[in-house]
């Protein structure tokens, strides 16, 4: 049906995440229709991001290559506190809340042995050891509230206790502004579990 | 908050049709995080299309620079039809319906004085040049049914009605499928007045 290079271009568009096949198609035609020197903006961003970032070589959030992320090289953000994340992504959501000062550790994904994911393919050793040369006095579990995301809080909890870190977990509940009527069961169960005294 | 190129890439993959803020982020962390030779698959993708394709010599439809499209190469197609549409996707829109054994005219746009899109920015010049040599007997109107497409349908009208050649419009009315109670006033208004004899 399409020439040869721009079904190419669909189909790798369409892998990108969140791209279905509609949108993949949209884009190429977009691409197709632009001035050259527009088409080529992209191209030269994404050889860009693969020349020059990477990992952090502390907290593994992205970085330029062979440095420190800007958090960690940061000194006013306090150093004995650590907030654990699954992805590099996960560090831009909470820094936006704006609530937290401390430092990162980005496992890069979640235990999961359905997908052939241990503990060996996370970065959880490098985490181990952070805690003692960094004093670091709480670690805060931010993994996602689903089956992976608990299955490595748990893992890291039992990893943690032996070093005689105080290790916290964020709050699971209902989202600010959602409805206790639509709330699926998981949620509101543990909305009540994790019920506090109000302070007045 | 991100790092420089990271943030350009994320501002460009905004750019694209459909990609809001978030998918960006998204796409651009993917990017960062998927071996390098998969990244570039998207790059070299688009090196290709742009170096390889451009506008059939034909009708406007995308094609090999240069060269005319598949279905304008394509002997067996009759030439004495000719659907016009605004844009190369919707020829693949009307394509997988298989309703259709003509040929095509991509006008590339259609008139919107809002944004400066006359009738000379269009390739209608192109379409006149056509109906002569090619003996066309049939012009059937495809654009969308929006404000935009039907100025662009009533311009046309205008210009083919003097060449003495039939000029036909798409129905408008319910999608297949669709709900009467949840149709809009319009779309219901077009698919009464377009109502049509059953025939047994």
């Amino acid at each position: 049906m399409y020439a040869q290079p721009v079904q190419e271009l669909i189909d790798t568009l369409g892998r990108l995440p969140g791209v279905g096949p509609k949108s993949a198609q949209r884009i190429a035609f977009h691409l197709l229709l632009v001035p050259r020197d527009e088409a080529l903006r992209l191209v030269h961003a994404v050889v860009e991001v693969k020349d020059r970032i990477g990992f952090c070589t502390r907290c593994f959030n992205i970085a330029e290559i062979g440095c420190e992320c800007e958090i960690c090289a940061d000194a006013r953000r306090e150093s004995n506190v650590l907030c654990v994340v699954e992805e590099p992504r996960d560090v831009v959501a909470i820094e936006r809340t704006g609530e937290f000062r401390g430092r990162y550790h980005v496992l890069q994904g979640a235990i999961s042995p359905i997908d052939g994911i241990g503990p060996d393919q996370l970065r959880i050793r490098e985490l181990m050891d952070r805690v003692e040369p960094e004093a670091v006095s709480e670690v805060i579990l931010c993994m996602n509230p689903n089956i992976e995301g608990e299955a490595t809080a748990m893992h890291l909890v039992s990893r943690l206790r032996p070093l005689g870190v105080r290790t916290t977990r964020i709050a699971s509940g209902l989202p600010v502004g959602g409805d206790l009527e639509y709330a699926d069961e998981l949620t509101l169960g543990r909305a009540l579990s994790g019920r506090r005294d109000v302070e007045l």
